[in-house]
């Protein structure tokens, strides 16, 4: 430190800011380039030094909650670390819904929370709570930091810290790492003029910034199976007819992996199931091998040994279609996990094999080596289901005249720019993405569809689409649509705050709102039965989002008829600025569409 | 079990039931009255056997955030505990803010978790995240719950459980104790028309709630001091002049406590500063030994010996007054805590004893043991103190012609029914409150002022006081008034749903957002000299809440001008129903009226 930090004052005042300023810095000098911040007292410095520091862009957002998904949302698009900083007390736990969806989306996230000092904890004193290990099992390292010390300060514990803190959020397995930070008051110099302190601060984040170099971080290590694991694994699929089925993948797992998948299932012959989230069927609807709509077929499938494999790998998180996880338990194949961060991603206990690689990694060494190619006519009969569901499909669309969420899919498909960013709820709007992206509807635009599938919440929606909206690459004509549900769209509407920010910004963007005025995906499980279904389940919310709009200052659309939407759609997504469209969407033909299907 | 849960099936679906119905039944014989349900699928069974027990009233919340903060709210005003019940994965920990605020405010809150199974337990299976401990420290109790199995039904195993919980959340040390229940499908009985179902369900719910007796639980022990230990304080009392400090007290430390203290007052002519907290001020304006207005001549004490005592005894929580911490801090009395739960809540660091036991019981044994009283002249000089104090606030308030806070405390109080329920919100509000609540604005209406000040968060805050209303004795006239800045009411603007379900039910009661657009607090400390201050501190949000207002279906007033505060004020408040009154402050004014002070 002795290098980078000037000795201006010794004050506690002045050592808090070097401390800050410091931990901040050696992040930027590993990469980090983005914070959220939620303002507070005593997390002072810490703001501070991410405002001034050049390299750091920072947002703000007042509600932790919302602050932490839209850190989330920034990270997920780079896979880069994101810093989030709040004050003392109840504010850090509001992070914890992100922390463990970031946990299980391998998201990496430094949370930086500011805490009263070691003599105020444990006394009643305010905005003081046991902040040590506060997110448990959901981080990848919690880290207590050391009160700011001059003598620390000229050692390279920050360095050391930071370095750790950053390795452990990015590299073998992604995900958030907690630093908690006290700071003794003052939180400033004292007796300085307010020119004086903002000198010492500009002074301070100069010397700081200017000085040392960057430290290299290694990204995610990209292993190898060893060459017996592989003549093994070859041995499997020359065992008979396999298939690929290929789940959500990480930011990081999805670059350069597109070519290979389809270079080895043309080398094997084999049909691929490709998830919504694994973003490989808005890119590659030409590509023969590649099946979407096994949602549709499988839910007939009983024990057909036409569909039957010797052998399945597995790319991924564990697919989002429960007719697929219903298809694929009644199976004994041989299952080959592929996975990259160790995780044994397998909720129905068939892996035969868990292979610790990335997908990339594995096609690469698989098409180094000799295989036997799958049967032409295994391959035929996944492309004749798929070629009949389309027809299905594609009918049971024309066939409803009244607007369901099919058609929202269908036409925004049509709509949407090119290379824009989709983003999905969950609960039915991931649901209908798997089931109403066929083939035809795909258009390969290159779009990213992202959805909070590490744990499924219908919490932190908007803001999670709000931070990969700010981090889309700025190309022309991009874009961002998020297509979620009522409940999903209430249950995150503070996120709006950012809206307005980027709005202003100039980013250009809608959200999509079902509304079926409630749990509509609660009327496709046997509750729906009960006395007291419309209580417990349905949860009427009767919310006009109309006011939602008008309190952030965002345009509005409301569409009510099926014979509006493509126009409605078309007129919003041309418009400047963030765009609120409430789609109304009734729930007893919403069930009554889905079930033509 | 035997006795109350009938044998109607033994599937798993069924054997769920009778588990989820036998847990909430113990639990309503203990007396638990209300539970609060966030809707999701796997809670099922525990939310049906809360709706189906007569006599458990539910509400229902979607965001589980402000769900905690209602049944924080419920459970605060009648010290009594209230269930909680969400879904499994994410949704649980959007508890955590209500849950650190009822650890620190004493709170008894059961929080019943859905879970997945032990099979679907790490292994990317969804909504399945590490629930275990979740809460870390902030609990009082952790109990994993066992599967649902026919084998433990037969034993007392849910009773001894549900009576751990229950006294955990009670005795002792109030607060939070979370239950993990993990359910496995079918969450329904399967193969049952809906009418059969339905039947079962009502069968199952009416024969456990005929059958076994309540269990008589224990309330807190009022444990008294040993004689020898009130020897050796009464020596202490004996010694000099004292002060007697009263701080927020639980529900359960204020029952009885009030004529006790001033009957100790009385008896060693002993000063007591009373915290708004303490709920004193507004019952007794009167007494000439409370003193209200400690904060405002506190400030100038620099070591005085006419205001300097021997011996402190402090009730309750440590008082919002930092002008009293700071006073507290340079003296070095004898200082006694007394500690109903065991805590040390001393930030300073000056207790010399910790009396475990309750405010009554010890003025009970101080009432009953010889003392020698304080000198005339002493208490004299507080008295003198605060009448000065008492003319110069009111003599602010009269200068003051723009409109600031003090404006619309002292209005509020004037106007305000008997009786009514007051929540301040944290920051700026309880501060103010804590100032502008005079001997001469108190009016001894019998109101109860409630804060989260167990960790003093900016979250959370509307659902507290909706759940404190919701509890609210229903006497003639009954009223809730909640007083907050703009920032909270942005927090917890989620919390509104709960509102409008309140006004269908009949409700009355006034919202009073003082709006000074952003972080007003952030004036009073240095970081107002800051370049970024207004960027990283006051942070503007320029909301205008009448589209919030509109969103739920309330009423909604504004009030820009001090010549309509009274009024406008008067009117919304004997409007029916929730009323959202918008208070427009300029942050200048604001802080040039507070200075004049």
């Amino acid at each position: 430190m002795k290098q980078i930090l000037p000795q201006i004052q010794n004050s506690i005042g002045s050592i808090n800011y070097q401390w800050a300023f410091g931990l901040i810095h050696y992040f930027a000098l590993q990469g980090v380039t983005q914070a959220v911040i939620s303002p507070g007292s005593r997390s002072t410095p810490l703001a501070l030094a991410c405002e001034k520091h050049s390299d750091i862009e920072t947002w703000i957002q007042i509600d932790e909650r919302s602050a932490g998904f839209f850190a989330l949302g920034l990270a997920q698009r780079k896979q880069q670390p994101v810093i989030l900083i709040c004050t003392s007390g109840s504010a850090v736990t509001n992070w914890f819904p992100a922390v463990v969806e970031a946990n299980h989306s391998y998201t990496p996230l430094l949370l930086l929370s500011a805490d009263r000092p070691a003599e105020l904890q444990n006394c009643g004193a305010n905005q003081t709570i046991d902040q040590s290990f506060i997110f448990g099992s959901h981080v990848r390292e919690f880290i207590t930091v050391e009160h700011a010390d001059e003598t620390l300060l000229k050692s390279n514990y920050l360095k050391r810290i930071t370095t750790q803190a950053f390795s452990k959020t990015l590299n073998q397995k992604p995900g958030p790492v907690h630093l908690n930070i006290p700071f003794r008051e003052p939180l400033l110099p004292r007796r300085f003029t307010a020119d004086q302190l903002n000198h010492f601060i500009n002074r301070l984040s100069q010397q700081v910034t200017e000085s040392s170099t960057p430290i290299i971080q290694s990204q995610i290590s990209k292993a190898s199976i060893s060459e017996t694991r592989r003549d093994l694994l070859v041995e499997t699929l020359d065992s008979g007819n396999g298939l690929i089925i290929c789940g959500r993948l990480t930011h990081y797992e999805h670059q350069g992996f597109h070519k290979l998948l389809i270079a080895l299932a043309e080398k094997l012959k084999c049909p691929v199931l490709i998830d919504p989230l694994s973003n490989l069927r808005l890119l590659s609807s030409s590509n023969s091998h590649f099946i979407y709509n096994y949602d549709h077929f499988l839910k007939n499938h009983h024990g057909d040994n036409k569909l039957t494999p010797e052998w399945i790998i597995r790319f991924g998180q564990f697919p989002t279609s429960k007719k697929l996880l219903q298809y694929l338990e009644q199976l004994d194949s041989h299952t080959i996990l592929v996975s990259s961060y160790g995780d044994c991603l397998d909720p129905i206990h068939k892996a035969n094999t868990i292979l610790n690689t990335t997908p990339d990694r594995l096609c690469q060494q698989l098409l180094e080596a000799s295989i036997k190619p799958n049967s032409k006519q295994w391959l035929k009969s996944w492309q004749n289901s798929e070629q009949n569901s389309e027809t299905k499909i594609h009918k049971a669309l024309d066939v409803c005249h009244d607007l369901f969420e099919g058609h929202i899919i269908h036409k925004l498909l049509g709509i949407i720019p090119d290379n824009s960013l989709l983003f999905s709820g969950n609960s039915m709007a991931i649901r209908d993405f798997d089931t109403f992206i066929t083939r035809a509807s795909a258009h390969d635009k290159n779009l990213s569809l992202y959805c909070n599938r590490g744990t499924s919440g219908i919490d932190g929606n908007l803001s999670t689409f709000f931070g990969l909206l700010a981090n889309q690459p700025q190309t022309t004509k991009n874009y961002g649509v998020a297509v979620l549900g009522d409940l999903s769209f209430y249950h995150d509407m503070n996120g709006l705050l950012i809206a307005k920010q980027l709005n202003t910004l100039g980013y250009n963007a809608s959200i999509i709102i079902i509304n079926n005025n409630g749990g509509g995906i609660f009327n496709y499980l046997p509750q729906n039965q009960l006395d007291d279904f419309d209580k417990l389940w349905k949860t009427e919310i009767n919310l006009n989002f109309k006011h939602s709009a008008q309190l952030y200052g965002l345009d509005y659309h409301r569409i009510e008829h099926h014979d509006d939407l493509e126009s409605q759609l078309s007129k919003a997504i041309s418009g400047s600025g963030i765009q609120i469209i409430e789609v109304i969407i009734d729930q007893k033909t919403s069930v009554e569409c889905h079930t033509i299907l």
